[in-house]
């Protein structure tokens, strides 16, 4: 018998209750049925992202949402400035170009986060910028990006901030609302604990306003006829059901823990799983690490094979599944996820999984070294 | 209690042992687990697709994979035809408009299919056009189309045939490779008896030629990038995974009742429910009955608003779902499907409930005259 364990950003682990969710008869979308369900949805979703606007659901997943926001905000010839600190921010230069955008790159040096000072200067160099493009948290590097400062230089300059918060909504702190962050994007398979195969998507009412003014090719991704038909509980095309099915039952479940407590709740887990890795002799990666998910660097006698050997252990020999580190960073980084429906003792059993590994590898490591020091941080805090 | 059944055109019921799998732990993408559940699915669609090609899975339902194809194919300025016979022929052409595409449209009265020699015509006046745009079956108003003789026409001129087969794939004998169809597309909550968040698209080595050349902006959509994801098990953006998990059984169900069952069965579902519907004095719409779906006419004595009631009646009175007409079409037909996880007991039920709702409107029903002709068109074929 081998348990098997998600420990990866994006899916995570799904509730029990929720699971049950889906076996349950679909229901037909046209339905007045369906319109109850999808209003609690909404209401959840409000509440999730702290707004007062209309929360979108899309039928696609995060990257979807990400070119939908693009498509929709921008016309061909439009310039934003992408903060590009990974995978992630790539992938914002990337769609920004497949739709004619003129791209200012801040391209940061992985696992670094952005200077305010840095973006303002690049601001005041690009005058004509219409927004900037970043991530919350970006999860290829755990790098946690200073959002509320670059919505204030955003807001200062007139300009749109449009955030990836993918693996964020819902981990961070991100009171869209209060602090004006005009587009805010997440995905069902992250901190919402259900299957991929949904994006969450809302804009403020100046995101709204480039939306009716953009000459982008869209269909699928058209949000002015997602927005009305939403305002019903409906959507243009027939929808994920299963999924909003689910969601009303995992959404439920977030919202009785309250937002204060699941916020603490991953600052929690990301102080025990540094302190782990400090206490195994693990450098942590990113410089300013994420509540999200934690880099630490393969120790630096192994080669990179050796590197890509501690995740395959994990999850072949153990069943514990985490991701390394993607393109450039494969075989350097361990990227251990402690957001979703995730405790200090799945934690504590990923930090197990890795001691076993690295001993299996011949890392000189103290059985429980790290799931001490896992215990030890979630005493203290 | 008031069960729940839905003779709807998707999504369609669900078999048990298929939301059965929706309950069991979500697995990650990124590994040889997912990969190997993926390769069963991959050879399931191409035995439903009868293709060589491989079959891509993208996470969006069918509306997406008609615009994934056209923004493939096509580039800003491209003729295409499209025949337009209800709502789905029309959303051929407004995405192709989308993109900059020049229509030529065949605008069909609303319940007739194309005739081949109007289409041949309209090429022969239009030889720069790149491509026909067309539904197998029209399922707004359940007209089926020449699926062949489209083919065939577009073959001889040397034109993709790009079929939305969105209501038909597992339901109509369409072999893609046989016959020649360039492009061929479904959705996971149809046919393959799924919840909807999926919709598959298979492609010639011709149809695959111009997705090389094609300058359409696209992202989420760049089918050359999925393609070689999928080659190796993969897939470029996080897939919908429970879906793919469900889809190994229930295109296993459909796999193991055979194709030409597959197809015998519907057309005897339909051959059952048009004798209902002659018994019950009802008129098709169509004057190509389609076995995906039967659509007829609201006794002419009805107004609008008492047809929209039959169907308000048949759902809320008696918990069995069926469509009516959308748009200029509502209150004027009832669509009455039968496809999918759906036999003659299913089909009987729906005719019950409704003889019930037209008696209830004060229709002359002689109550059992529709089941009963289900049956005895059951015994006959």
């Amino acid at each position: 018998m081998k348990k098997i364990r998600l420990l990866t950003p994006g899916p995570t682990a799904i509730p029990e209750s929720v699971l049950a969710k889906f076996a349950e008869p679909i229901i037909h979308h046209r339905t007045s049925l369906f319109e109850a369900e999808f209003r609690i949805l909404q209401d959840h979703l409000k509440w999730l992202f702290q707004t007062k606007q209309l929360v979108l659901t899309l039928t696609c997943t995060g990257t979807g949402a990400m070119e939908a926001s693009v498509a929709g905000l921008f016309s061909p010839g439009d310039s934003v400035i992408v903060v590009n600190g990974g995978k992630f921010g790539e992938r914002w230069t990337k769609i920004s170009k497949t739709y004619g955008l003129s791209v200012e790159e801040i391209l940061l040096e992985r696992g670094k986060s952005v200077g305010l000072q840095e973006l303002e200067n690049r601001i005041l160099a690009n005058p004509n910028v219409k927004a900037v493009l970043f991530q919350a948290s970006e999860t290829s590097t755990g790098a946690l990006m200073p959002v509320k400062g670059i919505v204030d230089l955003c807001k200062r300059h007139g300009m749109l901030s449009v955030c990836d918060g993918i693996t964020a909504v819902g981990i961070l702190n991100l009171p869209m609302d209060e602090w004006g962050i005009d587009v805010l994007i997440t995905g069902s398979q992250k901190a919402l604990m259900l299957p991929p195969g949904l994006s969450f998507l809302a804009m403020s009412d100046r995101a709204w306003k480039a939306v009716e003014a953009s000459r982008s090719p869209k269909y699928y991704f058209d949000l002015l006829r997602e927005r009305k038909m939403q305002e019903k509980q409906q959507t243009a095309w027939t929808p994920g059901i299963s999924l909003i099915h689910g969601g009303v039952e995992s959404l439920g479940m977030l919202r009785k823990e309250g937002l204060s407590s699941l916020f603490e709740r991953h600052e929690k887990l990301a102080r025990c799983t540094r302190a782990a890795a400090e206490a195994l002799g693990l450098e942590l990666f990113s410089s300013s690490p994420s509540p999200v998910l934690t880099t630490v660097k393969v120790p630096s006698a192994f080669s990179v094979d050796q590197g890509k050997q501690i995740q395959k252990i994990m999850q072949e020999k153990y069943g514990v599944i985490i991701t390394g580190g993607q393109d450039e960073l494969q075989g350097k980084i361990l990227r251990l996820s402690h957001f979703g429906y995730c405790d200090v003792f799945d934690v504590m059993t990923g930090i197990g999984a890795l001691e076993l590994a690295l001993a299996d590898l011949g890392y000189p490591v103290t059985l429980g070294s790290g799931t001490g020091a896992v215990l030890k941080a979630y005493r203290e805090t």
